[in-house]
């Protein structure tokens, strides 16, 4: 089965792993006359690479992309964009010693089970490292949703139990720190508690939250293709989400209809809710508002301590993974959820309003 | 952008308003050689139904199926399944009231907006209606997974804030108590809780939680195509659903790596998890333990209390939304949950393991 | 593999056996607002119909159709379209002879190795009542097409070895004639031919030909998916067919160059083309001109001769298929010729500019 | 429209332009384990190439291949399957002239119309160039179908009025003559015609052949998805093809039942056909017997003759394209169609028999 291709219209298929020669992915089915550059993209590869020493892994990923189609004279033409990202610094000798392991949390048990066969160097295409070509796309998408005025902002809401309250959320002070959170302080308590996960040889989860501004109503589809299911496949489709939610989420499993439901109001003219619990969407179509989801990470596999496993000849053993690994990878995540919803968002605007930008900017306003 | 087929290689398309003449469902790319009954499809509807006066609609649906294709003999030929359900106690006059009224909550804003025409006689697609389609075609989905001993099992875990604890689940509870808990007291509980809501002229949300038994490692993909994407995109589809989790879902993101990872074991030759926080999927694939999934869903929209709204012409108006109305929608949609992991799962085994009903039995074990 | 299901954006879902109790269309993806009744594709549906004792079987199909759901006060509304036509003249009796037999040149064989049971009844999903689907749903794409004033014009261009020239191509006498072909004196030489052939207890092939005028230059992709590739898929998924033919079509083979090129000129500010060898299509995209194609059927397979042929126990015997079967398929062949072409056309364009009905009028011209 | 990607299991995203930086292609859902060397792609990349100064451009295009990702220890490992070709001959100089220009029979017109911007460089997307990605991934498809025991072989038919009748084929010559002909002494009188041709700055089209062996019956669909169906999707998706047959093709059109229909015998146990007119195919699957299809090629496009056109201003000019152009594309076009029938054949077994290769080799056996 071909899961490494998604979208529908605007569609982007990706290949490579952590250790082979190269990462990429072919954007087929941008409109044409979009302006780009490398920059653009850079710009979003960069948020993507491990931090300083102080949060993430001390692996340096240059991740220098290069276009080799579908741009011509500083615009996109219509056929499809190829990024490719060289592999630089790859050891592939730290990983000798899991050829025979299967790593608790990881994808190498099912992998050999699946394919019978498997990359032992690394993660292959379950490392982390596969999320570089999501976040080249997503710079493509991005660029076409600015077009038409859509902004897509993620930021960290979490990590472990420390977390930016609702009345505590300063989007401006997102990039001031480098866990990507909406409050420096509380940045700085996470900080600590990653520093001090660190010190205990283990790992920790959080969340990424992510808000859609200026997308007008009527995106998505009322039965099966809805924009929040489509919006579920993309963000559970990025490793170690284990949850979703949209607008309230959770929340709402809990609420009264009285306290839930949104009101609509006329104000000179234009329409508008009095709350937004649904999260901008119903029954599967943008509402005007903004979009806002939530994508929960679990803690990152790779951990120092002992675990208790197996080995490929299914013999009980203990492992202790060493080596370059980020104790948490949500500051890294947001990025690439920023990626995966505008990947969608272009998708869905393309099946709605068709293929060409002079046409979808005219519809659009 | 046809939004109402779902699945790639075992594959539905529903149509069907609350209003109109009839719902149904063409299943397309069901292997060949599967008994199948009426009684088995009825079965499932039966549970869909609304249930007595005390939680449910006063609405009677019969949803009677009838199979006009792709079964021959008591089997399955491998041709389109084509199932068809009239409705038959619309009383459209109810609606006729809400034919300029945006309805809070619901979809005829969205609708309005996208598609510019919007059959005001009920929710049309948007309906809770629609689903009954999805029940009819995952009932055939089982029966395909029940070839390969593949179990499916759906029960309401929470309505409002009334919950089963993981002490207290009694899956043989189920089926004796009109709300689908498993546990028989805290049905109990939530039924009184429901009554309570009727009477306030309110409604609540609650949650669905599902259990796959049964399944082999290695369905589902490494990177887009992950059998917990595909399964959320299922799950969102739902008509309310505002949340999903897989395995550990939303806890997972406070957690740490030394807590949440699971170890693996071999236990008499056999490979075995220590724990599933994971939820049966590792890397986007099967594991080989269960798949433990939840879908939360939002209060029914449709209250008797009066709500703030605006009418088509984009006036500021209120509304009370009176009529034979669910106040909870949760014990209705298990069978739904459990229709949509079927189908899904159908689906991603056809893609893995092929079309031929022997084939895949051989390979399944 | 999900094979009864056509189109990217404009999608339909057909099933139904020859002999079972209904066959039927579902329609995803039709943009709203667009006039339809019930009148629109009766008149296709008539078409299809076996004519005169003449040249058609003499079994009766009434064909009616029943608009299931996607039609709200005569209009569509943008969701699925569901269409139901009843069987109401099988005479399964005829066919009981069939049940242990695979006859020469139809699909039994092939059948029973793909799935491993068989609807022995008849042709099942086989038949060319298939095709009854096909006319039902492509009324509705010929209703949209019009909405553009786009028109898709098929017609008989010979019949075994009588062929309509160039010359003589008289498109209003069309309908003047029971063979639908474009010259009321060829058409007579036809019948005739027609008429020998079932004195022969033989069937013959023939040609139809289609011309679609009003595309606007653009539609269709410059790689696979082509809008010649696209046709080509649509019309030799038509049973029967066995050549498929653009512009030139086979006589371009042997072409040279500068016979072969269509020089572009200016007209009064507007682009044409002096000739037009291509069909209408450059690159895999409309030109704006005419598109010009071509569908080659194979004689019915059924003839009341004897033939070789073998049992499914794997015994050689002979065959004598009698019983009600045409002695030509082309002139009932036309309007699904038409239909697959308008599907394709309506699913390219809406890939192309959207699904919104109001858009692509803007757009179109 | 995302018109790069072909195929729903075994599937390929190509990218590239004739003057940009590379060409490529990302093979997504190949099944892993299958043995891979540079060496198997680049044996059919070779037979792509231009040939001696006698029959193709003078052009050098040494399209060596790279492999990205997907392929470890000389075995596919069921990941997406890179392949890279840089451009490294162009000579963009040669095209500055047409920037302004639409030349006759080429896309320049369409693209304009369709993407509002265009790469004058050259044919961009729709230079015969781009089928350099296609031969690449083809090759991937041939070697999944050589570990089934299937071949996939096609020759130049006829090339202009020079054409080798069914009595004097011999395969065995295809590769002893520079014009893939299975007759070497019809390919000297091609050669001449190819070389006359050029003389009088003309171009001329022809006819390439496909057999495939080995397949077994019931591979393809029924209704539209037929094995044909999806053949002409691939073949008329190549540049240059005006028409496409199976089996007896448009003969069939003019023929009797009595005399197109093939009888079925049982010869030692074993199924066959009396006579092969359905080239393999009943009810669009394959039967048993060898596939057998045509597709006719328009000639090339590029000539120096002067020709009439139009400006991109919209003005009437005349054109003589000069350079190095091939005055016959249909040599080198021998590959690609055996590539783009094993890509089509690749998918349609993997959507019948899984994803897995042992589990195919079994049910193929």
């Amino acid at each position: 089965m071909s899961g490494s291709i998604f979208g529908k219209m605007f569609r982007i298929s990706t290949f490579g792993e952590s250790h082979g020669a190269a990462l990429g992915v072919v954007v087929d089915g941008c409109p044409s006359n979009i302006p780009i550059t490398l920059e653009d993209i850079m710009k979003n590869m960069n948020r993507r690479k491990p931090g300083n020493g102080q949060i993430g892994t001390t692996r340096k990923e240059a991740d220098e992309v290069e276009i080799l189609s579908g741009v011509f004279e500083g615009k996109t033409t219509g056929t499809p964009i190829a990024l490719l990202i060289r592999n630089t610094n790859q050891r592939s000798g730290d990983y000798g010693k899991i050829k025979e392991i299967y790593r608790p949390s990881h994808a190498d048990y099912t992998f050999d089970q699946k394919y019978g066969i498997r990359d032992y160097r690394g993660g292959g295409r379950s490392s982390g490292r596969e999320t570089a070509a999501r976040v080249a796309a997503g710079s493509i998408a991005k660029l076409f949703l600015e077009q038409l005025g859509i902004t897509v902002t993620a930021y960290t809401r979490s990590i472990g139990s420390v977390m930016v309250e609702d009345t505590d959320l300063h989007l401006s002070e997102i990039s001031q720190n480098p866990v990507s959170m909406p409050n420096n302080k509380v940045a700085q308590q996470a900080l600590e508690l990653i520093a001090k996960a660190r010190e205990d040889k283990d790992s920790i989860g959080g969340t990424v939250e992510c808000i859609v501004t200026g997308l007008k109503p009527g995106i998505g589809e009322t039965v099966f293709n809805k924009l929040d299911a489509s919006l579920a496949y993309a963000i559970m489709g990025i490793g170690g989400v284990k949850a979703f939610e949209i607008g309230e989420g959770i929340r709402a499993a809990s609420m009264y209809g009285s306290e839930y439901n949104d009101g609509f109001c006329v104000k000179e003219g234009k329409v508008t809710k009095t709350t937004n619990h649904s999260g901008g969407i119903l029954g599967g179509m943008s509402d005007g508002s903004d979009i806002l989801l939530k994508a929960h990470f679990k803690p990152t596999p790779s951990i120092a301590q002992s675990q208790q496993t197996i080995t490929t000849h299914l013999e009980n053993t203990t492992i202790e993974i060493t080596g370059r690994h980020d104790p948490v990878i949500v500051p890294r995540a947001v990025v690439v959820v920023e990626s995966m919803v505008a990947l969608t968002l272009a998708d869905l605007i393309l099946c709605d309003l068709g293929a060409n930008i002079e046409n979808i900017k005219k519809l659009y306003r």
